[in-house]
C-alpha cells in the first residue's frame, strides 16, 4: 500500500484545477468542496470553449445529473480534448437507468471519450453492467456483491470503477480496494455522491508526483471524504450543519491524518 | 381535522420521489430541504426525458423562477404526463407579473397541465386572479384578504391554492384553512417560497395513505415548515445560520410534534 | 471622504432590486448575500423578458462565469435597456482570458453595453488591459501595481474599475481608493469574487440619495464585505462555517459600524 499522505500534501501544494461539466443542483457544493479539500474548481459547459477550458485543467469531471443535448455536446468536446492531452476524465452516470436520454448519453460518453474512471452507486453501475435498473435505494441490497460488480464493470468498460455506498469499492479489474468509513448522514445531503467524483478527480489530477496506482488514488480520495464525514458528524445537529461542517473538516484535515490503516482492504 | 402526524410518518417511511423542474437559484436548497423533511428529490428538465422522469415520481413541482422557452417545453411534457398518471402537480408562478414571458408561461401551464395546486405569495396570486401586478413587498398589505383571494382563485382556476406570507392560507374553493407560525427571517433566505411548493408536493405525493383532503395535506406541509422555522430561529444568529438550522430542524422534527392545535383555523 | 454610513442605511430602507444575469455556480450565494446585506436579488436570463426584468430593477450585474451564446443574448438585451434607463451596470469578466468565447463576450459587452463599472481580480483586469493572460493565482504577484492597473483600465474603457484581492482598489481614472480589510478565507469560498460585484451593484443602485461618487460607493461596498469577513472569521472553523457566518455578519452589521477610517486611502 502506498503513502497517500504525501499525495494529499502534493495536492495542497499544487492546487490542481478540476474542471467540471456537471449538474445545476450540486455545482456550488462541488466547487466549495474542491476548494476545501485543496484544489481549484472550474465549471464551464459551453461547447464553444470546451477545448480551451480543458487545456487549462488537470482533471475533468463529467456528470449527467441534469443533462440535456446541448450540454452533452460540450461534454464530448471536452472529454475528447482531455484524453488527447492525457488529462484524467471521471464520469458520473447519475441516474443512468432513469431514461433513454441518460443511458444513451452514458453509452456515447464511454464510447467516444473513454473515461479513466466511472464513479456511481451500485444501482447505476449495475444498470451499466447488466442493463437492469432497480432505481433508488438499491445500494444497500447490492452491497455484498459491489466488490465483484466493480471488478467486472472495470473489465467490461476497460476503465477504473468506483462504487460508493455504505462501503466503497474501487477496482481496475485486477486491483480492488474496499474502503470503510463515512457516515449515513451523507445520504441526507444532496451532492455527496457527485462530490465523490470530484474528490477522485482531484486525486487523479495530471502532474501530481506519486507512486500510487489509479485505484489507490481514487481510494485515497474516498478515504478522505469518509474521514471528513466522521468528523463533521461529531458536531452536527442534522444535515444542514453536517454539510457545513463537512467543508470545515475537509479543509482542516491534515495530510498526516489520511491513513489507510483499518480502512482499506485489498480484495 | 384529520391526523397530520400519521401523514408525516408515512412520508418518512415511503420517502416519495418529488420531481422538480425549477429555477437555477434555489435548486440546491430545495433538494436539501426535501431530503431533510423525509422525501427524495429529483431535478431533470430536458424535454427528451420528461415523461420517463415523471413516471418514476410521486409528485411534480413546476417553478418558473428562471424560465426560458426550452424549459417550458420540458414543463409541459412533464406536466401532461403527470396528469395522465394521477401524479399531483404543484405550480409555483414565481414573479408571474414581471413579464409577458412569465404570465404567458403560467397561462399555458394552467391551461395545458391543469395543476392540482398553485402556490405563491399574495402578489402573484392577486396578479393571476385580477391581472394587476404590484410586485415585491406586497404580501403584508394584502394579508387581510388573502383568505378570500385563495378561495376565489381556487374557484376561478378549478384547483387548490396556497398563499404564503405572514399567515398562510390554503383553499380549494370550499374548504379554507389559515395557518399561523413561521418567522420573518424566512424572507431573508432565498428559496423559502419555492420550498413551500416542494413541501406541499411532498405532502401531496401519490400513494400516501391518508384521510386528509388536499387542503389539509398542503396545510400540514406549511405547518411543518413554520414549526421548523420557529425552532431554527432559536439558535440562529442571522440568515446564514438560520438556513442551515432550518434543514436540521426539518430533519429532527418528530411526526408526533406536528400538530394543528392553535395553528390552524378553518374559515 | 463622504458618509458611507448613511448610504448603507438608505439601502436598507429602500431594499433596491439587484438584477443578475450570472453564473450557475454562485447564483444561490449571491441571492442570499444581497438579501443579507439589505437588498432584493433577482435572477432572470431569458432574452424574452430581458427588458421587462431590467425595467423593474435598480441595478444590473452581468457575470460571465458560465457563459454560453444564448445567455450572452440576454445580457446584451438587458444591458442596453439598463443603460437607456440610467440603471447602473456592473460587469464581472470571470476568467476572461480562459477562452476566445470569454474574451469576445467581454469585448462585446463593453462595446455594446458600456458598463458603469468592471469588477474583477488583477489577472482578469490585466488581461483586459494588456491582452496577456497569466491565469489563476496571479492576484498576489500583481498587487503592487493594482492601483495603477485600476486607474489605467478605467481610463482605457471609460468606466469605473474595481480590482479585488488582498487589497482592493477602485478607480474611475482620476479618483482612486485603496481599501484594506477582509480575510484570506474568502478565497476558499466559491463566489466571493462574484459577490463583490453584487455588493457594488447594491451600493450603486439607482435612486439612492447620496453625495458619494461612484468610486466611493463601490469602495463602501467592498469595505462592508471586508468588515463582514473579519467578523465571520472570528467564529468560523473553516470555509463552511465561514460562508454561513459571513451571511450572518452582513445581516447584523449596523450602518454606523461602516467606517472608512484606517481602511481607505486615496491615491
Amino acid at each position: 500500500m502506498k503513502d497517500i499522505r504525501t499525495l494529499l500534501q502534493t495536492i495542497r501544494e499544487e492546487k490542481p484545477l478540476i474542471h467540471h461539466i456537471t449538474n445545476f443542483v450540486t455545482m456550488n457544493f462541488l466547487a466549495n468542496g474542491v476548494l476545501a479539500a485543496g484544489g481549484s474548481p472550474m465549471m464551464a459547459h459551453s461547447e464553444e470553449e470546451a477545448e480551451e477550458a480543458v487545456a487549462a485543467s488537470a482533471a475533468l469531471v463529467l456528470n449527467i445529473g441534469t443533462i440535456d443535448p446541448s450540454w452533452l455536446r460540450g461534454m464530448i468536446a471536452a472529454g475528447k480534448k482531455a484524453k488527447e492531452q492525457n488529462i484524467p476524465v471521471v464520469l458520473d452516470p447519475v441516474g443512468v437507468g432513469l431514461s433513454r436520454l441518460r443511458s444513451e448519453t452514458v453509452r456515447q460518453l464511454i464510447e467516444e471519450v473513454r473515461p479513466d474512471l466511472i464513479c456511481g452507486n451500485a444501482a447505476e453501475l449495475s444498470y451499466l453492467y447488466e442493463g437492469n435498473w432497480s432505481g433508488k435505494g438499491v445500494d444497500g441490497e447490492l452491497d455484498g456483491t459491489s466488490a465483484q460488480l466493480a471488478q467486472l464493470a472495470a473489465r467490461k468498460f476497460n476503465t477504473a470503477v468506483a462504487i460508493t455506498g455504505e462501503q466503497d469499492y474501487v477496482s481496475d479489474g485486477s486491483q480492488t480496494i474496499a474502503i470503510t468509513g463515512g457516515h449515513e448522514m451523507l445520504a441526507y445531503v444532496t451532492g455527496t455522491g457527485c462530490f465523490s467524483s470530484s474528490m477522485i478527480a482531484l486525486f487523479l489530477a495530471k502532474g501530481l508526483e506519486t507512486e500510487c496506482s489509479i485505484v489507490e488514488r481514487a481510494a485515497a480520495a474516498l478515504t478522505m471524504l469518509g474521514l471528513a464525514a466522521e468528523r463533521a458528524i461529531e458536531t452536527a445537529n442534522g444535515p444542514g450543519t453536517f454539510q457545513v461542517h463537512l467543508l470545515d473538516a475537509l479543509f482542516n484535515l491534515k495530510s498526516e491524518e489520511l491513513t489507510t490503516a483499518s480502512r482499506w482492504s485489498e480484495m
